[in-house]
């Protein structure tokens, strides 16, 4: 997995790391109303139905722009007026979907949890019994915030029996965390180009259920988000409705053909657990702290604690990981001081090893040694 | 000016042919919040503003997405729910501002003018005496439906004298045709990187009046398409709100070098005036004629009107110009007849001739000689 001239590793929840050959791609001009072009969009709305098991009763909806301009068409074409919405919040993703539906001048109330916790499956049934107005339920997949996993399977096991509609943001997930509609329920589900499908950023996606997707006409508030009639342009003639990203397109492209030739979905799941696993590891050998609990850390982005050692400078420890060829990312949470490591990227547990050597080399040129109490040293 | 591999030439309104050098730009993987892509963001920032003179006066907010999200962005961000507007329309592109504004729910009229004639300043005027609850006026720069220029700078002197404000749709002018503040007062102007500064689709900005923006918190209805939020972010820290398309912006930034290295607007409006005159009196010379009368017709885009001979078929005639490297563009008047052939992009007077010798040997093989009155033959 060789990098091209200067190229840092991006241990970030994304944009990141991509193979060679999916930037080599971008190398060309492509006509957005060209029968070759149409045919690239045609094989990326095909295979992201196929990578969510879902070609018999969805349809993929791609739109230009960052993912949450995905998550913002997807609850305005979908959410009518009328419609009241619950979201299940255990990070700042989940709150950014509350405010969203707010400025939509959606009905909306959250469903607060706490960030080192996944939602739980028992609250939301609860919240469901006492309202029935709810007519959609909004979690997300992996909190990157946290890092955490939500268990999907189980709050879809509940809006079914409630027959309420559920939305994934499934931003930082798709890809590499299994999902299918048997296994969990889902009437939309929202990504991007640039998590773990391992593409460039320029591009989000929904998975939409046909049925409910051909009753949005007119929901949508926005010319541009209206992913009712993005889909319509798409049947019609294949065709965006509005110029395309042709290069993230064309990227795109390839980074799925790279995904399928992995193995998919279990092999990238293996990839980046594997590329955790080493991390955590190797990350608590030189005395860092998660945050999270094991059987709730997704194999995506893992959160550690700032440590207390007087001589550890946060602003120091990212620029000279920064020089070692090393990007890091900072913390989300609103409760704790935390930095944060990407796991998901073109890269593997050699890369995470050489993280790690960096790490350590950074530890020691700063004179930390976290292996030791504080106080102690 | 060599294509990379099998590229052909795109004589369409965009996405269009780019230098190789800015597809190059392409070939790394930035991390969106590392110091590096942040001064990008600020080169392009400071030099749009550079180049449409208003560093004094404005500010520019770049967005991910295509030109309409841009647009959309701005119409919503700026006019508030009571406020009136009235768009100047002579083709399919000031159309789409009035669905725009149709949709957010802000009250829109339309001076609807022919395709082929300029907006008329006087009728503007009118309309303005007529009306003074009308805050806003918005034209269309290059109409690209037809390839018309209209007269930007007769209709700010317009505005300006009643007090409006004015919003330019300089989609497919900007970078090519000169506009400033000065010579033409406009509050917005709104354009996107893959048109006349020949960067790859992917990226809108708009240039506003940094005292409208000040005041228009609050207004947008969309999270994703607040243009106030997106340029406070800027302001806080330099970082965008949501991930950037940071391949597409690194080839904004080099396309951007190339421009001033150039010559600027000056320089590109000469090149691509040279190109539009080649291409008019060479398809002339082969029996076309164009739509537009020569005092109205931009540098941009020429209209040619379909051949009435009976042995043209247009399918044909665009897939043996594919197949000889030349990808035009369909026509989109709502009233006769038409094609388009582009005259922007990485190109010179020596491609234009070369499309034209692939035109005429495309005819020759259609067994098709225009300059032979139909019926003669």
């Amino acid at each position: 997995m060789a990098l091209a001239g200067k190229d840092k590793y991006l241990l970030t929840p994304g944009p990141l790391t991509t193979s060679l050959a999916t930037k080599q791609a971008m190398l060309r001009d492509w006509g957005s109303r060209d029968s070759e072009f149409i045919a690239i969009t045609r094989r990326i709305r095909e295979r992201l139905l196929v990578i969510a098991g879902a070609a018999e009763s969805h349809v993929a909806v791609p739109l230009q722009g960052s993912g949450t301009f995905g998550l913002e068409a997807t609850l305005g074409t979908l959410i009518g007026p009328g419609q009241q919405t619950l979201v299940l919040t255990n990070g700042a993703y989940g709150k950014r979907i509350v405010s969203i539906l707010e400025r939509l001048g959606r009905p909306v109330s959250a469903l607060d949890c706490r960030e080192d916790q996944q939602v739980d499956p028992r609250a939301l049934e609860a919240a469901l019994i006492r309202s029935s107005a709810i007519d959609y339920v909004v979690v997300v997949h992996c909190e990157t915030t946290s890092g955490i996993l939500n268990d999907v399977a189980a709050i879809g096991g509940v809006t079914k029996a409630h027959d309420r509609c559920l939305i994934i943001d499934a931003m930082s997930a798709f890809g590499a965390l299994p999902i299918d509609p048997d296994s969990v329920p889902f009437d939309a589900l929202v990504a991007s180009s640039n998590k773990c499908l391992e593409g460039v950023p320029g591009l989000a996606f929904a998975l939409i259920r046909k049925q409910l997707l051909e009753g949005a006409e007119g929901n949508a508030p926005s010319l541009s988000l209206d992913l009712y009639e993005q889909w319509r342009g798409f049947d019609a003639n294949g065709q965006w409705r509005f110029t395309p990203p042709t290069q993230v397109l064309a990227a795109f492209d390839q980074a799925l053909k790279e995904h399928q030739a992995e193995g998919g979905v279990a092999a990238r799941h293996k990839r980046y657990g594997a590329n955790r696993d080493v991390l955590v590891a190797g990350m608590r050998g030189l005395g860092f702290e998660t945050l999270l609990a094991d059987d709730v850390q997704s194999p995506i982005i893992v959160t550690f604690l700032m440590p207390s050692h007087r001589g550890f400078d946060f602003g120091r420890f990212y620029d000279d990981l920064s020089e070692r060829g090393f990007i890091i990312y900072p913390g989300k949470l609103t409760e704790a001081e935390s930095f944060r490591i990407g796991c998901i990227g073109a890269l593997g547990v050699a890369e995470m090893q050489a993280a790690l050597a960096a790490i350590e080399a950074t530890l020691e040129a700063m004179g930390v040694d976290l292996k030791v109490p504080p106080g102690a040293s």
